[in-house]
């Protein structure tokens, strides 16, 4: 007969069950709002939206909103300290393009994504989504602010 | 009689056990290797490490080697905006002073810092240790990038 004191016995370790919450932990559950500027924009403009915004990473669209570029933080510091004019200089010349930018569904796991943005070095994706043409619309935004949320959240998890 | 069935009846759940095994991770078995500039540097030279040492987050310490302040990535890029001379710009005027340094020592949860990374809005902490004068000394780093590093490590655990 099975023992019973309150709990029933899976087979599973505690750790077993904990991982398998852990990868449930989705993208959609954590990720923020994107912040999207069109292909045509300069370095300037970027840099005010990523104050404006208050965001480390923007997404580069273009005239049909599809994803072509991700412009970090890092990238703006770089060609603010060079000789440009940076209203001159256009986001598609400092930009990481298509198809080198790693991207997200929102179907992935936090796990996934933890772990990509440590082995790539980056910090943040985009989430996006294929459509008919095969181009990505982009949906959300993750990065290790979002990583950092869902730590606290399963800390505070009873 | 207790049932032996291959493991133990603590009273806790799996998600407790979880849990202190989380508050377990300490910022000493996570942190980096600190980063630190003297109070003399120049907003030029303190963008300059920040590019060399590939970090966000610099530490900026007086001639004893005491912590006196911090400067972010988001801090350099707003400096590097303005209409000033960057290799004039003391880096002084545009760091964040202690006391508003927000600090961490060796021996916090990596549960407690991530909860004051998102709470503070912050990028990264110094981690310290107090000397016999009140004064920090800075023996490490944590940024969101080493509590992404935790999240993964956590999920690794089999």
């Amino acid at each position: 007969a099975r023992p019973r004191v309150g709990y029933y016995y899976t087979g599973k370790t505690g750790s077993q069950l904990f991982q398998e919450r852990l990868l449930k932990m989705k993208v959609k559950d954590f990720q923020s709002i994107p912040v999207v500027i069109p292909e045509n924009s300069s370095v300037y403009d970027a840099i005010c939206s990523m104050f404006l915004e208050d965001v480390g990473t923007l997404f580069v669209v273009n005239e049909n909103g599809k994803l072509i570029g991700i412009v970090s933080r890092k990238d703006l510091l770089r060609a603010s300290m060079g000789k440009q004019d940076l209203e001159a200089l256009p986001i598609g010349i400092i930009m990481t393009r298509m198809p080198n930018v790693t991207t997200c569904t929102a179907e992935d796991s936090m796990l996934e994504i933890a772990n990509k943005l440590i082995s790539k070095q980056i910090d943040g994706l985009p989430v996006v989504k294929k459509d008919d043409n095969g181009e990505y619309d982009v949906i959300g935004r993750i990065t290790k602010t979002n990583i950092t949320k869902a730590f606290v959240y399963i800390g505070a998890e009873e």
